[in-house]
């Protein structure tokens, strides 16, 4: 079984909208174990749409069509299809309905144009996750497919998750459930997690019973995923429930959730959970640690606020480092300690360092020094960071929420 | 003459990276008034990509084809491209005498691989960027042309910028010059914009001396691009620089920038060139201000910090905020005053406001109050924005900017 994917729209060729879309209908066809071996870019013109389409459907079992379902005279997928498929666009009075109910519900008359989302080609099918007023279509041609599905990518996820996956899957003949979640770790390298799990990499590899792929994300860590087939999605979420154990304990304490929540919301919880309000003393991050963390919906119950002590002067006065050098052990456990005193806070997080572009009281650009107080107690530790200003900012932010996980769960 | 775009490589058809180049490829090209109508992305596969060379050519004057051009056995661009010519690859040894070059001066040997880039298609040409070890190729077919441009995003605009546009719009028969120039502005809508300069678009319709375009571009401001085409680089700059001045003469203080500036360096520059600095105080926006301040080089000149006070009693007790309801004018003067206070700046800016999910106070979701203090003078406004909890925070921190900058303009 092989799908292509075709993106209509001139914005996309224009270089205004990069397109997304195609490349996660891309993963998610590979995570489904389904090939798709070219994915295109046409502009809104009937001529090109259809040849784009013809031209995928006679090298591919499926085509899945991704924009121009909208209301305006620019919207011509469905049209398009319709000529594709040799047949009449119909009128499906559901969607009519429908449409009535969502313009009544917003207390707005529907323009007569939104009745073009009413076409439908002969023979089509309605996808059934409809969240916004363009209905995606499955349209068979012959023994294959065109899925449209509409370009906002909300929509097209549900579609493509709720239908357009599973009926490739059940036209290949593969009647199982493919299910996956994901680990995230930070604090060792992806050759390092790779090393630790080396061993039941192999053995998965003899049974067969589950698949490991590694994700390297950033500042949202290193990503481990689990995927596994069954006949039923129960089965196959219990043998990816039962390997994630596995995995995670292989991981130990580099893992931060088995969950997929980010590190600012499991530092979150773990505070909440003890009933500890947290402070901050930024001067490298410059109040990015806030601003990630209050981006957390419900973040106040536990953040009290951060002193982004960007001018050594703030440094000394606010939080009443002791004057002297400001990126070293001294101030940034001094700053920890102000950031608890200063926003009455129970734990503190602090971070000084050297953004660059220059180096900074004889500091090397790249030096970070971290501090944590808990309990009383302050710990620091410094780093030396090889990558730009923005990256160096973002890694501090997740690898000093990673000390005070630590430390959290070791209290 | 019309341009397609081949992307190769595997990664982006499972998703893994995100096919930026052609999105980029695409947006020069329109610039440059060359058409593209279609872009593919392939998989690092002979036939296919073969194939898909081979129906871009037959439709097109000329195919940009990205990706593929290492030094490892799955980069197959070149041999391929060979055999659309129906040519042999032959040795180049220029291109293995500047390997041994690169290498040399990274005191590493060359690994043999390498030398699979020293292999160009019989009566190709080099493509005279070379900042990697990868060359472009250019591969004249008939009347046609490939371009073979490597994978790395900035080997490959050095290439397409300084040889790929110009050389299609020499075979277009265009020997003027394209050049262009972005005003950004803040504070008034897309259509609002429209109808400030309608005049002068019909204008520059009868005349064609310029064309102006629009790009919503959110926290980046709303962008007017001003492109014109002249016989030189110089005359294009000239048309260019006189209607910019005509553009930014109508628009008035909604621009914020004719350099292309983000609203934080602009700022950052007015506080600068006046010797004052600047103290935050941040509810709402939880550091983000701050955090984007400190993304611009230099921003130590003038940034003294943030008292980001999330929690009510950090705003009383830090900020010297009167007991009361913290999302109120009274509460945000008195946060931009104690912001100049405790942090001994010039200029105070704050922001409190109801991020959501559930409002405060008897304060609806998405209420958003701002101060900036200058000279002493507090000013306050109140917004309320229809986004979500990010897109809210986003939109405050550009609009407060934009009111600090109308004020130091003013005074």
């Amino acid at each position: 079984m092989n799908c292509e994917v075709v993106a209509v729209g001139t914005e996309l060729l224009l270089g205004q909208i990069v397109d997304t879309n195609s490349s996660w209908i891309g993963e998610q066809l590979a995570l489904a174990g389904i090939d798709c071996f070219l994915q295109v870019k046409v502009g809104d013109n009937w001529d090109r749409i259809r040849d784009a389409l013809q031209i995928a459907l006679d090298r591919s079992d499926a085509v899945i069509v991704c924009g121009g379902l909208g209301p305006t005279q620019d919207d011509i997928t469905r049209d398009v299809i319709a000529e594709v498929m040799g047949v009449e666009l119909v009128e499906d009075p559901e969607v009519i309905e429908r449409l009535h109910e969502i313009f009544g519900s917003r207390g707005r008359n529907m323009p007569m144009n939104n009745l073009r989302q009413a076409q439908v080609p002969e023979g089509a099918s309605r996808i059934a996750q409809m969240p916004g007023t363009a209905p995606g279509l499955m349209c068979p041609i012959g023994d294959k497919v065109i899925f449209a599905v509409p370009g906002v990518p909300y929509e097209m996820k549900e579609m493509v998750e709720g239908t357009v996956i599973p009926e490739l899957r059940r036209r290949a003949g593969d009647t199982g459930v493919i299910r996956s979640r994901t680990i995230r770790t930070w604090g060792h390298s992806e050759s390092g997690i790779a090393e630790m799990l080396a061993d039941r990499l192999d053995e998965l590899d003899r049974t067969g019973t589950a698949t490991i792929a590694f994700l390297a994300s950033g500042i949202e860590g290193l990503k481990v995923r689990v995927t596994a087939k069954a006949d039923t999605a129960e089965q196959a979420d219990a043998v990816v429930a039962a390997e994630i154990d596995e995995v995670a304990k292989i991981l130990a304490d580099y893992v931060f959730t088995t969950e997929d929540q980010t590190m600012e919301e499991v530092v979150l919880d773990l505070l909440r959970e003890r009933g500890l309000t947290l402070g901050l003393a930024e001067s490298l991050t410059g109040g990015l640690i806030a601003s990630r963390l209050v981006s957390i919906p419900g973040a106040s119950d536990v953040l009290q606020g951060s002193v982004v002590s960007y001018a050594s002067e703030v440094k000394f006065d606010v939080l009443g480092v002791p004057v002297g050098p400001v990126v070293s052990d001294d101030a940034v456990r001094a700053m920890s300690e102000g950031a608890c005193r200063v926003l009455n806070s129970d734990v503190g997080i602090a971070v000084t360092g050297v953004a660059g572009p220059d180096e900074q009281e004889g500091v090397p650009v790249g030096t970070v020094f971290m501090a944590t107080t808990l309990d009383g107690v302050t710990e620091t530790s410094m780093a030396k960071f090889p990558f730009n200003r923005e990256q160096s900012r973002q890694f501090t932010v997740i690898t000093v929420l990673d000390h005070l996980r630590r430390r959290l769960l070791a209290r």
